[in-house]
């Protein structure tokens, strides 16, 4: 079943599923000149099936379309797709069953959807922080295929920041506020009329998954299941009139005493299975910390290491918990559509994947 | 040497300290019309002394310059103004110096810097939330004169939300992020190459004012003396792109047990000194609780009983502390010129201004 | 088949159809408190019918929506109404057959659609620019009713700062480019996306309105037909990141000799039947000039005379025709709702609506 | 006098004045990765003098400082830099005098600011449109330096969309519209409070710029000296609220007939002696033409082949001249510094620099 073509064999094929929503343009801006991946495929709903994708597609990446996805010819999302890995952008209203399909049918699905995250035996996945959690690939329930997902946009930089304290000094809770961006809301998303001069408190779920996610990316693996790490997480969520950039901020109470150099040092030391890889979207520190007390700053850091990496600054004494700082980082590159390339890199660095 | 004219007697004449800065713009436009006051005398820098108010002023304010106000000649702030009532919306890098010389010289000085907040002998004023701190003035320094404040823009309403929560339940700790206007900055302020497309983690000196201001808003008066307020209050702010209109994520620790519906029933309830004595410019409601879950905003409920009421919304469950909630203030209304207005006024009716 | 109800005898009862949309709320919000008519029923799709309108309403007015109207059960836009006047904020792709309904059963409507402007016997109208158009109304096809539209949101301010230099000075030509504001395009409109940080150089259908519609408003009446202007206009359209407030840059090249001080001269002096007979919403000064060279703006000017005024500003000589200059109006008030009721205004004031 | 270095011989030695500024700052950017130049000096004002780069430098770039250049000593804008050639990103009211001592003292002189532009004897440069402008230097008065000046941000995308029509079918007169990035009016540039939610209908200087310099940019060489081109131009400048690229809605009188596909394939087939020598900053198309109604715009086509290209869409009939279309480019690159480092790749190729 799974397609096998001459000219793709230097690269591995991928294709995409709901390709033409925004994070699905967002992989294929950024597979199309993948080094190890290759698009074969841009699946879509119904409507958009059996037309170029060119034409299927309203365009909104900063970079021009690649010409030679743009003559692709949108496929239904179904698996018979000429590849055995896919990507998937799909709404949740849908990726629930369509990425059960293609894991059934023996598909490598690398999914940014929300609706498999918290299976029991599917890993949520962030190279740097539980590369090891791929282990539950062993035990998944799909005859063929495997599934992985990457968490939602404002739990990556949040798990991946607080990781390096985890581990040196533990962590008791954490309070959490995030100020996102609109690209997090898809498209046409959030209307004009609500955002401009505006701000708003709430994004629908939001708030239960940063309180949740992070427990399972977290937590510990021990006879093949994941533990969940004990660690109260309390969130508020903003909209806020920003394109990209999630920022947070965030106050964490430890278990071990630390000065403000000990997290700091923790930031800057921190390396993952990402960068002992050396995978090439991993960026080369995945966290960096900034001493200037104004920043990060969406417009100013999001790009960072081409949008893969985590911005830290503003640590100071919280009179309440231990310490608070802010953190960015970029909601559809690190937080979506890039961090799910990084994990299938991982996959085929640990051969998950076969080229 | 207060002033006295003929035309005044009907209305209290009072003078606008910084009257050309972007504080000073609101004081005009809200005493413009006002029922109990006149503007008597606008002052400003020797470089706008002398000329019309008209000229010397970059107007920004939504509604047109008053015309009689654009008439005045400005004079400089200098304690010989027409009036015994001065509202001062000087930058602080002055108003120490020249509001305690209007002090000295007998003058009534309402203030909305930052400068004589922390004295111990000055009111830090709000008046739904503590009436009785205008008991300070009988012990005030000032020969003559007598001097009164109002909050930092964003304690404001923070502290009106606290309010009813502290005397019914206790409140022990509480967490505050904020998402504060460009209007908060002044003119010209934050340069919007700073701030389109943007969010600036951080706001000079004013997370300490925050962590601070509230103590002694809420202190009891004892003796003569305000007895700080026992409570840990830790905050982190943000510049977001919005005019008018803060909006804080708030985390409590409650002594009591309170229930949702307990929380909502005092915010609905409450009432103070400012409703009581039915000052002119007191909002009916002082705070308005929403049940949309994504309100309130800052373009939707910033005018709310003309920017001098509090919108709060969102109470929910923490699993850190007991409850977060939302709430949102017009800086430069209640958290600014409209609130020492109304600081004045509850000065008018309690005798400490004469009409 | 008119309603009558006590409760309403005082003022002119009147309905609202498309009222959830935001033309509607704009309607429901000027109409709350209007001295000639009220409210009597609000009417919407079949979706929202049935509904209290509090509920069927995604309420995005500045100011609160107001108890009574809330209350009001929504209703089928069928004409059963309990009034005799309509005012139809309906979409464009529905209004056409609605309407015509409507007036055929005897209703006057009153619309802000475009289906109906260029009918030869309807009155596309401005009361300062064309208040005798309204004898279009005798030779009306309907059976009982009458229909009357304003023009397009970027066509009113234009016709109105046009008509006195065409009245005195003649206007040969007009180029016309717009920077116009995202409630143009209603609600949800424009996705926050393509407008945040981005301007788009294309408002469907829009330039050819503006190229037509004058002619029409600004024709003259004759033996009962109205007879085209004869005029040349050229428009481009943009969108901006603004609110509330089409901004406009024109160039004319007029018939007659003129100088900056004529032209300035014919707009302050402009005055038209809306003012001569002091209609409710009527502006003092349909016309302001500024002589600050920055100015107008959307933000500091869209609220001038509640709405209803056109501002103007910059004039000079243009080296391609003959001088050009800038104009803002409210496109919402000015530009839709509020130039529909004094429409309405109008017609009570000639006799075609009774009270 | 000229400074040589070891180091540096591989590349061409080039020094920044200004360099802190944000014309500075994109120079910066730029030339850090640069393969013929190499950046040996920045100098600023006296403030700056003597700092290491990256403390003088509120760095705004969206890509990080390069690390050589924020190590590198500020130096006064004196005539004693280590290099033959500088690039001026100098202000205005100081670009005058300095750029004429360093020319006087023998360097070439690249300049972004608009003192020098229309001196009979400097070339005001678009490598696409007039190369052959560089004639002039041979007549230049400064005893050993040179001096080269490119257009005004708004003027460069203009000319370069201009020159194809001009030369194929002649452009007798053109309206130009403008709304123009904030990032054009430097930093701290534009208040917030005046351009969020606004738009300003007035850029200082901005309008006689666009009226006169493509007049001397598409003139012709003759005996040594510029012949204006005859072309009647009117513009009218706004300011909105995007942070990169100047869009322009432009109408022109053509002098012969011409198709809307001639104008296209005019456009299509531009290129110029920057592309003809392969220039390294040079576009690969320096004129895209776009068939979607709604492009370009400054969002999605700014950064087109680096920023180096101009958009173009929307070319339709004038009902008043014969033809209108939309530009767009991006200000600080193609419309400043990149523009400069063209002008300077220019001469090396031309011989007026040597390696």
């Amino acid at each position: 079943m799974m397609g096998s073509d001459l000219h793709f064999r230097d690269k591995i094929p991928v294709a995409i599923l709901g390709a033409t929503g925004s994070v699905g343009q967002k992989f294929v801006e950024l597979l199309s000149s993948h080094p190890w991946f290759e698009v074969a495929a841009v699946a879509a709903s119904e409507k958009s099936a059996g037309k170029p994708y060119r034409q299927a597609v309203n365009w909104l990446m900063p970079s021009p379309l690649p010409e030679f996805i743009g003559n692709l010819e949108v496929q239904k999302c179904e698996p018979n797709l000429p590849c055995s890995v896919v990507f998937s952008g799909l709404d949740a209203s849908i990726a629930g069953e369509v990425e059960a399909k293609f894991a059934q049918a023996g598909y490598i699905v690398i999914s940014n959807s929300r609706n498999h995250r918290m299976n029991a035996d599917v890993p949520l996945l962030i190279p740097e922080v539980n590369a090891d959690h791929l282990e539950l690939l062993h035990s998944q329930s799909y005859s063929k295929g495997k599934m992985v997902t990457n968490p939602n946009c404002s739990v990556i930089g949040l798990a991946m920041a607080i990781k390096p304290l985890l581990d040196k000094f533990g962590v008791e809770s954490m309070n959490v506020v995030t100020l996102q961006a609109i690209s997090g809301a898809g498209y046409p998303g959030v209307a004009s009329l609500d955002i401009l001069d505006n701000t708003i408190p709430f994004i629908g779920g939001e708030e239960q998954k940063i309180e949740t996610e992070p427990l399972k990316i977290l937590g510990k693996l021990s006879k093949g299941r994941i533990e969940n790490c004990q660690l109260t997480i309390s969130a508020q969520c903003n909209r806020v009139s920003v394109t990209d950039g999630h920022l947070e901020c965030i106050s964490v109470k430890l278990k071990a005493k630390a000065s403000k150099a000990d997290l700091i040092a923790a930031w800057k030391e921190f390396k993952g299975e990402a960068q002992a890889l050396n995978l090439p979207t991993a960026p080369q520190f995945p966290l960096h910390y900034f001493e200037e007390e104004h920043f990060p700053q969406p417009k100013r850091h999001k790009l960072l290491e081409k949008g893969m990496a985590v911005s830290i600054g503003r640590l100071r004494e919280c009179p309440l918990l231990d310490y608070k700082f802010v953190i960015l980082s970029h909601n559809t590159i690190r937080g979506a559509a890039g961090g799910a390339i990084l994990n299938a890199e991982l996959m085929v660095a640990k051969g998950y994947i076969f080229w």
